[in-house]
């Protein structure tokens, strides 16, 4: 049974914040040991415009030192230059040769006359090429790295079934046009004592643990029967032992064909009690369903129509 | 047990269309909420004449307006344009050297003497080899995104084994020449209450759900037993229930190397009633079995030969 | 249980072929129907060099048919050829002027002067990046597509263990320098009646169907104990029932970073009796197992030593 | 039940060489057959800086080759080269036309001005443009090949339970920091017969063999129950049989979207006794847990606190 325990004997020594935040992130750092730090990685999840950015920073910084080493030959060396000359316009000169050089353009209205600006340029359009090699798996990489946007409800509620069974409830909605096919969830209570802050994590069995195609919204219910470690809990229990409901999901991802993966948490003050969700989708005139996105966080009174 | 429910206590207002189209899309729409339009998705699964066309028009509408920023700049800062001049010969000869520039080409018989050229044409060779880099991996992520060709028979038959017993039977085969491995096959029955137009579904077992290797056409067998949901209903039956025979499909091809998914539906007026499949391969002098993707709908009544 | 059998009712009019090849290919053919060939698994699937010469063809046939675009539009459009002039001097002019532009290298020494030349050069300039953009993906798709490469012994056999139970062996080992992770192996037992010639798929458990890891050789063996559908056959009972012995192998390949398949089959004529496999491997004087591939298929009579 | 045994019936003739090594390769060689070097696999396993010198080796040696086609042509045929000539400079000289036509910049200052010069610079942008679209692909296989970095630590131990079992200990950590979701582990025992030299597997149960999250570290533990094959053996009998203790991981890494490995393994020697793990982490004072990679190897005798 896999948990998220962190192995044998091992305790914190004081409380620690949510394990999972909303966008999915830990809560964890790692300290000394050789870490590897991963630039693809890096640079495949950062977001577009950092990227944009420091694509655009690359470049600049690339060609203006390429521009200074062409200024130190000399600018005879490039016959071709704009006249008048100067010291600005000879660097801008030399400027507009690096990135003509660097991304293969190459005019040839300027050109390297001697045989260092030869070697110099011959090197750039070396770099500039495989850059440019480079950036190419990068963008499919960003592009292609499979990411589930998963839209969960704001808060998790603990409802009632029509037997009186009490049970703890959540909603997720696919926040794009695409089918996962065999959405598989996993809950995990976390709570911490309240005396020694032993972290304990235990399954939320589910009354429905995965669908075939997930094309609408689906809402995941975990009874609260006896046998759950949540039995007869009162809402100042849940913040007493400090509950955080983690969920996992994994599915399968027809546009990319593969797998994907989302996970979110609840903490105690994300749970609302006594409350049930309002129906997030309706059938239109031509007959399709229609799942309203906005509706995913409504809940109403458990009494209330 | 995963199913298509869309979960706890949700039933739908009116009859829906069937839940899945023939080339295995939902009737499902989104609205509200942080829709995510995936532009990678999108350009990945569309057709290949709209693609090509995006990519004509993208690169046509580009270029135009570098073209228009050449002519702001005043064609003298383009010496080498052709003669005569007028605005129509100006715009084309900023538009070729636009073009020249994007590709990276750059033949230099024109080419940019002002300050304010050079930055132009720098930045439009940057944008070219960027675009061309994204062109790159769109291009590979179109082909290499793994489907399945699977071809259905247009109906679904009733048909009755050696025994007397009653089977619902289907047939599929690979319109590729690839092998498809570890074939899966999962069926549901969709009903529609009569009244409550609530919907329910079930699974219906297959007498084998699934193939070492899919050279050929396979025929699938859900035998209609008193432990089915279809047992003792009549074709009457079928259109009050607005029933729905819900296939997916999942094996490992062995070209892409990834799992392919396919999926599709026969509505209660896709099924025939006492039928049988005609065989749809033959053994050729070589000994080589040969599969006729044209028969693969062919059936006969029952007691014909 | 997957099998073979392509579906209900169905039978085989006469004998078939073997139903694998040794190099994994089936001995089936599609015949009508919307039959998808797929340009992309074409490709990627041929050997290196008629892909090769498939690009070579590509470039040259692309390049000459420009080339006669610009005689066409007259050689006054690009002015730089080559003199002295005439119909193959110009011919030739006119193709470099073309791969220079295809490829993006322009020198500039040619150019188009005229709007004819300038629109073909600049749709040829596009053409060209698409193509290597194309090419680009090809390349990658071809390099990184997964396969084992798993040596079979040429021939399986019969042999008998210490207690004089008989079994049914075969050897593999991987070619490569590489380590299969967690390899499964299924074997199946095709037989075909001698007078109806229907044919029967029955599976060989193996004493071992899973290896951790797959460094070295190996060996499965299958006991032919009362339970398997080989008890009590003989050799002559092997070729009555045109026996075909199909195997199917799947690994983590860690290179790869997916799984890899392979299959193979042995037909009854394929199979030695009473043999046993010479030990393939030994250790060198580093403590270091070596695997000799050319004794993989090195088998002695059963009492030699 | 997956072994590492290599088949039946085979012995090794003497003892072997630990079987993994810690950077995760086994101590195994293949001769003789059809051995297939796949250059793909080299080239994007292959460490950074000896890829690097084979890029720019390889860049250099094509462009040297081509240098001296154009010098055996005659630099005649190449027009606007540098003066005064010699042998030295016309070699850079057809050098640097070389490199600005495999890279494709062209400036055309130097120019094919002869049909042969036209026809090997044509060949020689050909092979450019490709020769960059493979480096397109192998750049992007390295960046995107999934791998672990798992930190193991440099000894296992021999520990205690609370309750007098002895048990079997080590710890892993993540170098990245991405998270592995459904990490997963196995541990083979390999012995070898102090006097056949015989090699035995057998698997070591874990008390908890997968965690659904791996953002920390992580202790394995191996209970030496009387079912365990380690029960009541001494540090001698490590010794005497030669005891290896072999690891798989493998979990679903976030970034890569795909599953990574890791093996190591501890020898004999590599086993401490009586020891216990040092905590290797803590919260800090924003609540948020810290992992000290550098604690990973820290042990303490049993009874020392």
């Amino acid at each position: 049974m896999p948990t998220l325990d962190p192995g044998i004997g091992e305790k914190f020594s004081r409380r620690t914040k949510r394990a999972i935040n909303h966008d999915g992130s830990f809560n964890v750092r790692r300290r000394g040991g050789p870490h590897r730090h991963d630039p693809y990685q890096w640079l495949t999840r950062m977001n577009w415009w950092p990227f944009i950015g420091l694509v655009v920073v690359f470049f600049s910084v690339l060609n203006v030192v390429f521009a200074f080493v062409y200024l130190a030959l000399g600018l005879e060396s490039l016959p071709g230059v704009m006249a008048p000359r100067g010291w600005w316009q000879d660097f801008l000169s030399a400027l507009f040769f690096s990135i003509q050089t660097f991304t293969s353009v190459g005019y040839g209205h300027v050109y390297p006359a001697t045989n260092g600006s030869g070697f110099v340029s011959s090197m750039e359009a070396l770099v500039g090429v495989l850059t440019f090699a480079l950036a190419t798996g990068l963008l499919y990489g960003r592009f292609s790295r499979p990411t589930a946007r998963i839209h969960f409800s704001r808060t998790a509620i603990i409802s009632r079934r029509a037997n009186g069974l009490p049970c703890l409830q959540f909603r997720i909605a696919n926040q794009r046009s695409n089918i996962l096919i065999d959405l598989q969830a996993r809950v995990l209570l976390k709570t911490v004592h309240p005396v020694t802050t032993d972290q304990t994590y235990a399954f939320l069995p589910l009354e429905r643990d995965s669908l075939s195609f997930f094309p609408l919204s689906w809402t995941l219910v975990h009874d609260i029967t006896p046998e759950s470690p949540l039995y007869e809990l009162q809402a100042e229990d849940y913040e007493r032992l400090d509950v955080e409901i983690i969920i996992q999901l994994k599915g399968y991802d027809d546009t990319f064909a593969q797998d994907v993966h989302a996970r979110n948490s609840y903490t105690h003050d994300e749970i609302e009690w006594h409350r049930r969700f309002l129906r997030a989708y309706e059938v239109d005139d031509d007959g399709i369903a229609v799942v309203d996105l906005d509706l995913l966080h409504e809940t109403l009174p458990l009494n209330e129509e």
